[in-house]
């Protein structure tokens, strides 16, 4: 195969690929809201079938269609993932430096607590202050500890209101499942590892108090206090 | 197709995907490095080269391989347009609102605007100024002005020096390709466009003069004045 003709099939993907992000916005289409198959744009388009294939993929990859179980393909939900495995990627091919995410998760999170003491339901606030209790309670289980961590973080950014930060920060999850045990391994003496429970703690109280003010000190003394200590389990691992 | 059959050929997928991924972490691989071909993947996991073929295409679509002009797969670089996709499609469907992304934007160009005040080289500063005075001479073409204010933007992000921050800007211009015009059209008064002008002048000379505060308080100018603009934009159009 020439390369001529591969870079003809690449623009003929692409050509497909942006018909079918035409239609969904052209005809005002949802979440869930069905898709005409591959045959149907194959035939509007004058490509082949193989053609359409491999957009339909690319486009379920990017999580802009969803073809689960082998039903009609429906307009796809985004979830974090796309955006995390883009960041893992990065990260893990030294693109990205864990101190630039790092930076890009304080700036995003400080904003994302102020908002959540502002917006937050008291149903996202019980919700904060379990997780929180959660991790103080299982200061000896790594796993637990990561997974309540995660959870806090996601619920706090679910509270903020904005379904785009909420995004971000699903999308950190993938980083945070190696760097929260790095970092926690770090941690050697019980009075380094209670500080970092407290941080979360008084996170939570400063949002179930509707305190913004509160919650983005503690939001910046959460990762003023753990950055040397992450970036310093980065260089050892 | 059953739904089973269909089930199990996406988690073979899924496992073909996570197999390529891991392969470029262990190996330590870099951007440009080239891997093993579809057909030794498939040996290696047991899988059909159909299976492989789908798992390298999505592999592609996500930006984390590379296999233009059907040379061997290479490691991919991210470049923000798969971000940019997926916010594109977010916003389009109604996933997320123009005013959440309004939010996320100021956040993070704001801790843009002071880090490249404070790391910007002096050829970053000299585009930067040059983009600036472009955008001013530009008033009445509005293609212009948008790829000025677009590139402005991105200059300014490549000041701070960070590749996240970088690629997270850059993910917002299929948004502000649409959006800047919109915003513009709506400023009919020549006092209304001179002011946003001014800010994005305001806002290069801090850069140029390494004052982060000044920086700062220009990119939040410059998002608080033009914020309402924009909503009114979304509405009407």
């Amino acid at each position: 195969m020439t390369s001529r003709l591969q870079d003809e099939g690449g623009s003929l993907v692409n050509r497909a690929i942006q018909a079918v992000r035409d239609h969904i916005r052209e005809h005002d289409l949802k979440v869930g809201d069905t898709l005409p198959g591959e045959g149907s744009f194959s035939m509007q388009l004058g490509v082949s079938r193989a053609v359409m294939r491999e957009a339909f993929g690319a486009l379920a990859a990017l999580g802009l269609i969803d073809v689960a179980n082998g039903r009609r393909a429906k307009v796809g939900a985004i979830d974090g993932s796309v955006i995390g495995a883009s960041l893992d990627h990065a990260v893990s091919t030294e693109q990205i430096s864990v101190a630039e995410v790092w930076d890009v998760r304080r700036t995003v999170e400080v904003r994302i607590a102020m908002l959540a003491a502002e917006r937050r339901t008291d149903a996202q606030a019980d919700r904060i202050m379990a997780l929180a209790h959660a991790m103080a309670q299982a200061v000896d289980d790594l796993p637990r500890i990561t997974g309540n961590d995660i959870a806090l973080h996601e619920a706090i950014a679910d509270a903020a209101g904005n379904a785009l930060f909420a995004q971000i920060v699903r999308s950190f999850a993938p980083l945070m499942q190696a760097a929260v045990p790095q970092a926690w391994r770090t941690r050697t003496a019980d009075e380094q590892r209670q500080t970092m429970l407290d941080r979360h703690m008084d996170l939570a109280r400063a949002i179930l108090a509707r305190d913004p003010d509160a919650a983005t000190a503690a939001m910046e003394a959460h990762f003023d206090e753990s950055i040397g200590q992450q970036l310093l389990a980065k260089e050892k691992g």
